[in-house]
């Protein structure tokens, strides 16, 4: 079913997404519109990411816990510009009961009598219950800081909807946690950036610049919103996580003071940081190629795949025996090893088929191999025919190989990542290359700005590329803003994004 | 603040409930009508399941996906008694968006514009979303089995909620299964539920019987379903896990054929299994004593937590090299510790503290316990003051002891509800002795019953007590039904539950 060709990145970079999630058994549209099925091959990798961010979490801290899926309305309006932000695409649950459709038999419909007193709206994001709830945890400095972490399902009504990348539902997790100083809050959102950043290289080797949104991009109810934008190979940004400084705005909203050791009363300063099933999105684009999915090992469900060639009964028990030893070995030192050893699929249809899939190394093995002691070894990282792609090893060490290789590869794609945005992001000048660079190589621009609203709105009606961020590592620099030609003392990053 | 007693067990055990689970920091009630705050140390024992579980689920062939929250209405209309079964129960969306209500500034209303055409149901179970996905799935005998297991939040509306026990949010897993056989689905129905035992017996050292739901309280849609039933230290029942047999009706309600070998096409069988945080109520009520909870060393957060006692600087220096020392040492062999080093509260305070939240031993160490090379040694199963609750041991081999220690801890509180159990399971052949005994003894009763619904509800009706379940070794014998005198060829479980 997935042997036929997908459509090449550079004819229709969409499409090869679009098919690209769906044969790799990665997801799938539902009959729920804007929701998607996570197919299990898709959350095996979801997974992985999630040990991998929680480890993170605890680490530096934080606990899970968990939080209603519904907000009453009136808590929901509490912080204005956090539900003027989320109105627009709130799901709103009015009934509580069905009942048989007294004009249609075998339908139902909502029990008009059991209307909500107060609509419920799924939470888009949970900073309402939870600072609502926060009130009855703090009464004194002693009670803070409260550091904790939510995995959750979240829904935010999207009209147009893609895999992984825009959905009505998905899958997140939602840091919230409560301080008794600015400096504290304001550390805790770096921080928590920082962490965002390293599992973002060094796990889904996946290159981000760490910035700070303007005002226009700013999540609704924070003083000031940090994130970290990754570049997909069609030249688009995409935001992988956020991490949010929200000062006092909802301990005002909610109320939630503390008595600091002096004995008065302050406001609690807050923060909130999230990624989400986005992050699948991310590692799809940022990696693949016209094969199928390119997996960076550690995040892949299926480090080593397996596959037995022979051609009798006779064969297969030699090849199998062997193989099989192999790979106790490799589970052994704990790697991830697939044995594909399904007897109605040639050789050749698994290749294609876990190439697809973006298993890092392929071993495949026959009789004449086992007799001279040696195994093919293929890496999905190298094009095919690449020097180095294919490889014959010894039998004897290819136990001991495989970890290097494996950590090889994981070194290979993010270098290769960070070559691909060094070559796609540029400095420009004034506004005619911009516009020009936009179409004909985008990437990341690194433009001067004059750092009003008016402006970035301006220049995202004309060419649809917004300011990704300013990046925490700008450096000083006098220049005139590309639109308005006014002062400016840095570049901040231009792109089109998802 | 949780330093007060607790309501005793015996004065009321209902009260007794709520508070241990306040006051353990497990959960609590929410802005939201019926819905619970699971906070971190709840959720902490949560997570363990879900690990445990996750482990034996992946072991036995199962993957893990996801599904949307949102089922439409016609969709859940598909399988008629599944439906019916929830529709009393179901929280509606009906609008997807807000906007400013124009007679409220401030206030938001669901947006007259953005009413559903078609009403969305939040899920109660996933049958329904389910089905239809796997009909897209499923062509030949090759597409099966599909083994898939998702970790969600369900919704089922309740009038009279307890945390835990009875929520309108709860959080669980659901098991869907799809085979080719009814051979094939009746043993993945016996295999899960076995699953689940071993998972109650093992991991939360709780004791339950094995058996199959009578009609009348048969999951909706399912030919059969199986259960575990667990007996509280009220004496009543608590069903802590079920999986269900769906024969061919969700096939047929979603139209799920396979071509067999032989190129027939056949209706798909399937299962579906679940347990949930009602877990966690459980695990609180089968186990706990009026000083607080008590976990089972395999389920605790903290397996082992670590109090030093000083009177100054100079001491708790002392103290703390020596308890830092073993709290290494403990961690090198995965035992889980706290050490508890806050300098406002008194040791005393802290032992009350963490005997509320049930870790299983606690270790103290002050300056002459180092000078002569000891450590006190507290078990928390064992009753104040009971032999071998608090025990002297030389420091130098106490590494060595302690999990022999958390062991046998583990097998003495399932050796506990297991005699508990016995003691308060009885065989009753007449209905003036089940009457009386409900009353006076009340537990799990071993009576006969003539098979019909009809009794069945009289006796419920008249007794508040339900069939918990035919038990899979019920041995067969001669009797007579005790309410209806008819003839029975087994006795089956009866016990008032939760």
């Amino acid at each position: 079913m997935s042997q036929k060709g997908l459509p090449s990145r550079k004819d229709d970079y969409s499409a090869w997404y679009n098919e690209l999630v769906k044969r790799a058994d990665l997801a799938e549209h539902s009959a729920v519109k804007g929701c998607m099925v996570i197919k299990p091959y898709g959350y095996a990798i979801w997974e992985m990411m999630q040990q991998e961010l929680d480890r993170r979490f605890k680490a530096t801290g934080h606990q899970n816990a968990y939080f209603p899926i519904f907000i009453p309305k009136s808590l929901f309006e509490a912080e204005e510009k956090n539900a003027e932000g989320f109105a627009k695409e709130c799901a709103v649950v009015t009934h509580y009961r069905l009942k048989s459709d007294p004009d249609n038999p075998g339908k139902l419909i909502p029990d008009p009598n059991s209307r909500l007193e107060e609509e419920l709206i799924v939470r888009p994001t949970s900073e309402a219950v939870i600072w609502n709830t926060y009130k009855n945890w703090v009464q004194s400095y002693r009670d803070l800081p409260i550091l904790l972490n939510q995995w959750a399902n979240v829904v935010r009504w999207e009209m147009r909807t893609r895999l992984f990348l825009r959905t009505t539902e998905f899958l997140w997790q939602e840091g919230h946690t409560a301080h008794a100083t600015l400096e504290e809050a304001m550390h805790e959102t770096r921080q928590m950036l920082s962490v965002y950043a390293d599992f973002a290289e060094n796990i889904m080797a996946l290159p981000v610049v760490k910035g700070i949104k303007s005002e226009n991009e700013r999540f609704a109810g924070a003083e000031e919103t940090f994130c970290i934008e990754a570049l997909m190979q069609d030249g688009k940004a995409l935001q992988a996580g956020t991490s949010h400084f929200l000062g006092q705005n909802f301990a005002k909203a909610f109320d939630v003071k503390f008595a600091g050791k002096d004995g008065k009363l302050e406001y609690v300063w807050g923060t909130s940081w999230g990624v989400s099933t986005r992050l699948m999105g991310a590692l799809i684009m940022a990696h693949s190629d016209d094969n199928g999915l390119i997996l960076p090992p550690r995040l892949a469900p299926y480090q080593v795949v397996m596959i037995p060639i022979y051609k009798s009964d006779e064969q297969r028990a030699v090849v199998m025996e062997k193989i099989n030893s192999i790979k106790k070995e490799l589970e052994k030192i704990n790697i991830r090893v697939k044995l594909d050893d399904d007897d109605s699929q040639t050789p050749g249809y698994k290749y294609a088929e876990w190439e697809l899939k973006g298993v890092p190394v392929r071993l495949a093995m026959g009789v004449r191999d086992v007799e001279n002691g040696v195994i093919e070894v293929v890496r999905r990282d190298k094009a095919r025919g690449e020097e180095g792609q294919k490889t014959i090893e010894q039998i004897a060490t290819i136990i001991e190989k495989i970890p290097a290789i494996l950590q090889d590869i994981q070194e290979s794609i993010y270098r290769k990542a960070i070559k691909f945005r060094t070559e796609n992001t540029a400095k420009v000048d004034n506004y005619e290359d911009f516009k020009r660079l936009l179409d004909e190589k985008p990437g990341f621009l690194l433009a001067h700005w004059d750092g009003t609203p008016e402006t970035e709105e301006k220049i995202k009606d004309e060419t649809k590329a917004t300011i990704r961020c300013i990046p925490l590592d700008a450096t000083e620099e006098e220049g005139t803003c590309i639109y308005s030609g006014k002062p400016s003392t840095k570049r901040v990053l231009f792109a089109r994004a998802y």
